[in-house]
């Protein structure tokens, strides 16, 4: 795998994980258009690669993402409305990617976590938020639509949430966040994110890449294929990941009460 | 705009806030079908009107609303099995006609919220509750069905907790609808659901109308469209909504550092 | 009616209500084919039968259910990849079934509620726990998948949970159950438990069973029916449930303030 060379974010991968870190702290990380197209970049180099167990975003400075660029925004309005609409809908594209991301996707949200960072909260396998983190959707108040998040934030709070935050673009913080299911982990400083960061990754650590590739793809498909489909192809996936490498030794681990060799 | 003159409805309008409140405190406000018919006429003639901001829903006498009326119901059984059926889907209608409010639809609940009054609650995008307020879905312990609601409360607080409620016709308060993500808000007393009241109006005013009508339908629109469908039309929209009035105000308005027409 | 005989399972009828206990205590009721042939045969027997109003499923000593059989997997194996489907799909079939069966079907859930047993919780009405009860879904970390309870997992708590204890395989205990909403209640002791179960038994006693078994269907028709379709049917079963015996009865039990024949 060869990572793509990238000006707006960081990457450094480590022990199976890939951390990639959002890195325009002077903008607290507003979402450029070079931003969605880097972190495409990096989804699609490592989507077939299971060395890459886990993927951690987070930002630089203090703050998630704080939304859309300004600046493109301005660039986009001299070429007019097919760029405004081009600009949007590769944001969504993006969106979509990351949530059906072959890795677990691990988000660490604190300072703005904003507009199209709100989005990428919401694709994220695993969330751990700063208790002082704040949250909101400030499109309305602007004037524009929350357009290519609202899919994903009604996923992943529901309709009953997300169309009071959406239109009243109220702001809430990390406490709330847990309390809406929109984070998994709130915790109160930046050694408490740390250590919950670590625990999340040992535990996944335990879990076969390939199984857990597969489980994503089966957990994501429940949401738009009918039942009966779903546990008919899910059948013949058990039956194969049963059979197969992964299977064989997971099973033989456990009656030999030892470590997976994934585990160790 | 020209109101209907409405009976069991008193309407008031200020501020762009269209205040409705079910007025047959003698039976708690049970659903006539006269109601049902003058509550579709309200938002039918205000479904167009930008400069009403938001609808408050709520009841006279202490109550919300108790759900179906009985005394239509028996004028119904006079006239047999399709009067019940388009009585009962009348009001499946208006809980459609209510989901879709291009307003930001808020429901100030207290005393009883059965039934039908329940599924009202279910079609808000901002629900304040007093924590006395009584809830429950009485149907079938009384041998029927909560028919036309079922969809409405399944989409609100899920099929876990409408199961359980619906197969138990249980009670419950304020408190507990917090916890069920059926309502937002949860207050002790008339003070603070009015304080709370007004602190929601406050935010929704400084929201552009346009924009949380088309996010609102937006909203609706992820839980039916396929994802695709749903991000390329929200790009278009947003494209439009950036280069619009409002969002050229909005814009403008956030980079001087002031309130944009619609927030002041 | 007449209940199958059952090797792995204890059956007890009264009151209106069986009991069905899962019965391999020396294997922590690990869900064996034969286990999932006798269940399926239970609600066979039972689904037109409205004088059974609930179904009450728990594990004979201590636990619920500590997922799929080692035993039946390694006999699996023998006859190859389609014996492995076979089996998993099975599984699949007894909690499409198991959710659609006409009463209300009620679990108690204590010590260990993994893989197959957290399906089974995931489909039922009403969800008891004890505290200590050990919750997970531990298939990723032997290499599987947790392949057919995926669906009615999601279903259960949403995407966002499901998601990262799919990837995870973490462990957790009933007062984390309770806040997932993947149960109902979270009790301290059997006596507890005893008592929350004999009171939402009662509580279904109060509902006519006709009522709740269409009610129950209408539920889980809104999850996949459009919902006009939905609506124009339920006016149709409601007028039909208001016209019928229990629609008579109940409404007129409640004008005459006594309780119906079935709530006696």
């Amino acid at each position: 795998m060869s990572l793509p060379n990238c000006e707006t974010l960081l990457l450094e991968q480590r022990e199976g994980v890939l951390y990639v870190t959002l890195n325009r702290p002077d903008s607290r990380n507003a979402m450029s258009l070079s931003m969605v197209e880097e972190l495409r970049a990096v989804l699609a180099a490592v989507r077939h690669d299971h060395r890459v167990r886990a993927l951690v975003l987070r930002g630089a400075g203090g703050h998630f993402c704080a939304g859309g660029d300004i600046k493109d925004m301005a660039s986009a309005k001299a070429r007019g409305n097919d760029a405004y609409r081009d600009l949007n809908r590769a944001f969504g594209s993006l969106l979509e990617e990351a949530q059906c991301a072959s890795q677990v996707l691990i988000a660490v949200l604190e300072g703005a976590v904003l507009g199209g960072g709100f989005g990428l909260a919401c694709v994220s396998d695993i969330a751990i938020t700063r208790q002082d983190a704040k949250y909101g959707l400030p499109e309305t108040s602007l004037g524009i639509l929350p357009a290519q998040i609202a899919p994903f934030v009604v996923k992943r709070i529901g309709l009953t949430q997300a169309r009071r935050l959406a239109l009243t673009a109220a702001r809430f913080d990390g406490t709330e966040a847990l309390r809406l299911d929109l984070v998994h982990f709130c915790e109160n400083d930046d050694q408490a994110v740390a250590e919950r960061l670590e625990q999340s990754l040992q535990q996944v650590r335990q879990c076969a890449p390939g199984a857990n590739a597969a489980t994503k793809a089966l957990l994501l498909a429940t949401e738009t294929e009918p039942l009966g489909t779903v546990l008919d192809h899910a059948a013949n996936q058990f039956a194969d990941a049963v059979l197969g490498n992964e299977g064989t030794e997971g099973t033989l681990a456990f009656v030999q009460k030892r470590k997976p060799t994934w585990a160790q």
